[in-house]
């Protein structure tokens, strides 16, 4: 996936990889336990004798990408820069996320987002806004180095997230009044994007920033519905479903204004886990681009365990090939879309079997019927006794 | 033993855990498929009430400690410090590199580094100074997820080394001449620290970096006894014994001038991987402390598989505490190599056995015996059935 994206991106922005100086991946998925997912996509860059890229993988669950996507911005901001672009890539494939049966089967998902850094772009950090929460929590976490299978305390992940989107709220308005001097509230940004594990998860967090613009006398919007609320404790407050209830309730048209498009790609595909944030960004751009110009967009990172930031961008209609316009149509996401294809509950689980089975397996090659994959995709064909991992690419005329 | 690392550091510089803005860790040591490294260091901050804190885990064998760096020392140039320190720690342990016994048995150690980046800072980045070697290469992994053990082609590892070796040094000769406008050579430097998983690859490193200044003419330095070799090809040189001993004999003065004071660590404790360059830097600044002010020091850190960086910097006489003699003072390198103990080789494997056994277990208590450690040193006590991990800390009084 992080092969197809790269190379996509390159192609489409007609960028030679020997003008990338930096690749940064954001990953938790494993297909090595020493060597990073950077190192198996240095080829592309090899091939045009250019090996002088710094940058190496970030993990840490769902929230890497941001990690890797600040590293990267940082890189083009300081004295190390060379003048040449960044790359950032993140992704996760479903196997790093698989649930057992019992448990719960959540719309688990796979995607490679790529990201190209540099000057005149078409996003530009507000690098002060932005507050952090980060705690060691024991809600999500894969202690069992000999399966895929992770260790979840839905619980005490959720009051986790309230509480961690509560604490960055919190630092982030705090900073933008210190640097603006006056109250932030939800109006003063055009878009807010979440991390898009599923789309409910998305209209409860929208609504609890409202709420807390509530605590905060921060706006007059529901005052009345959500009075009733204002005496809760943090705690009660995470666990009440009456405030959940009212609070999304009040909140839907602000959310269909403020929100809603950025749900199109997770909502199709699932959780992509660090791609989320960005598969729910790149669904904003593709429906708002012909007005995006100028507006702030705010974005909030989320990874269990946990690692959290939100953090402020401003949108700019950047010269061609970096316009939004034309952003939009590189991405083509209503074609993406429209070429997946749909398969019954039974497959998915014969799937998940399969790869199983196969999990960290070595000698073997794959049926290499890549029939499904779209033109200029990279499929894995072999994993030799070495193991090594070899790939092939389906040409653009879908051979 | 980052725990202990990093308490350790913010106690002996007198720095408040609010004061710190950033946490980068380098390792590519597994504790949880999932969970940062990070996450587990998290305590110590959030019990000042510290959680905006950014920065997760890199990783890539042996070189993540430096890719942490570069990221630590991008934020604080970049335009989203908000002026905190930022906190790097490079750290790896011998679990993560036990070799089969029959295959071979290096000398595998375990260190936790911690580096406090920010200004007044007595090392100064000379950060066009770089030269980066980017390479896929199958010498050196960890495919098998359920082992520890490494997969490993000594040969190719071998080659691959000093070719990354040669092309960063060029990548950085090149930068020198751009930005100088001369040519560089070894003697354009105080000091060169190496990756150092073991003396002797130190040796011959520096013979390499020799032996490239006299193929570019760039120096004097034996021409006699280096000319027989000059027209080897780059592979016929990599595999050439004669080169190897010949160039190694002839540099040994400058080796002992240049190079030899930053083995000391790496001898008395082994290869400590992503730690190791870190552990040579700091066996000099311990050495030579009193005489570093103003000189130039090159660095080149290595992991296989492979990632490479050759990089400079300047060392500055800060003001107190980040003074030079106060650095050596604080590390107190005489003192922590005394108080190591030693055991014979059964006793190694023994202990190896027993890892083994425990690699991934959970719901144990420790024996909590930590008589061998030394005070203020964390320890696990148990990891429970969830499992989460518990560490105490053995008081500075001895307890």
């Amino acid at each position: 996936m992080s092969l197809t994206a790269v190379t996509t991106l390159l192609e489409k922005y007609g960028v030679d990889p020997k003008q990338i100086g930096r690749l940064d991946i954001g990953t938790e998925t494993i297909l090595d336990k020493s060597k990073s997912i950077k190192m198996f996509l240095m080829p592309i860059f090899e091939a045009s004798g250019n090996t002088d890229v710094e940058g190496v993988d970030s993990t840490n669950p769902c929230y890497e990408g941001t990690a890797a996507l600040f590293n990267c911005v940082n890189w083009v901001e300081s004295s190390s820069w060379d003048g040449r672009y960044g790359l950032v890539v993140c992704t996760d494939n479903f196997l790093c996320r698989v649930y057992p049966e019992r448990l719960v089967r959540l719309p688990g998902g796979a995607a490679a987002i790529a990201m190209l850094i540099g000057p005149d772009a078409l996003v530009v950090f507000e690098s002060k806004l932005r507050g952090s929460r980060m705690s060691l929590v024991y809600d999500f976490y894969k202690p069992n180095l000999t399966s895929e299978y992770v260790v979840l305390y839905g619980k005490l992940s959720e009051t986790s997230y309230s509480m961690a989107l509560d604490s960055c709220y919190k630092h982030f308005c705090h900073k933008f009044e210190k640097l603006e001097g006056k109250q932030f509230s939800i109006s003063d940004a055009a878009y807010f994007v979440f991390h898009s594990p599923y789309c409910k998860f998305v209209q409860k967090s929208f609504a609890r920033l409202v709420f807390n613009d509530h605590l905060r006398n921060a706006n007059e919007l529901s005052k009345e519905k959500l009075a009733p609320f204002s005496s809760l404790s943090g705690d009660e407050s995470y666990s009440s479903h009456d405030l959940q209830k009212v609070s999304v309730q009040v909140t839907k048209p602000l959310y269909d204004e403020k929100v809603q498009r950025s749900t199109l790609i997770p909502k199709q595909i699932g959780n992509t886990y660090t791609a989320s944030l960005y598969a729910a960004s790149a669904s904003l751009i593709d429906n708002k681009h012909s007005t995006l110009g100028g507006k702030r967009i705010i974005l909030f990172s989320y990874g269990r365990g946990l690692a959290s930031t939100m953090f402020s961008l401003q949108l700019r209609d950047g010269p061609y090939p970096f316009s939004l316009s034309n952003t939009a149509a590189v991405m083509d996401v209503e074609k993406k879309l429209k070429s997946t294809h749909e398969f019954p509950p039974e497959k998915y689980v014969e799937i998940r079997k399969l790869m199983e089975h196969m999990y960290g397996a070595k000698e073997f090659a794959t049926t290499k019927d890549c029939s499904l994959l779209s033109p200029g995709s990279y499929y894995l064909t072999e994993v030799d006794s070495m193991p090594r991992r070899f790939y092939a690419r389906k040409t653009k005329d879908g051979n």
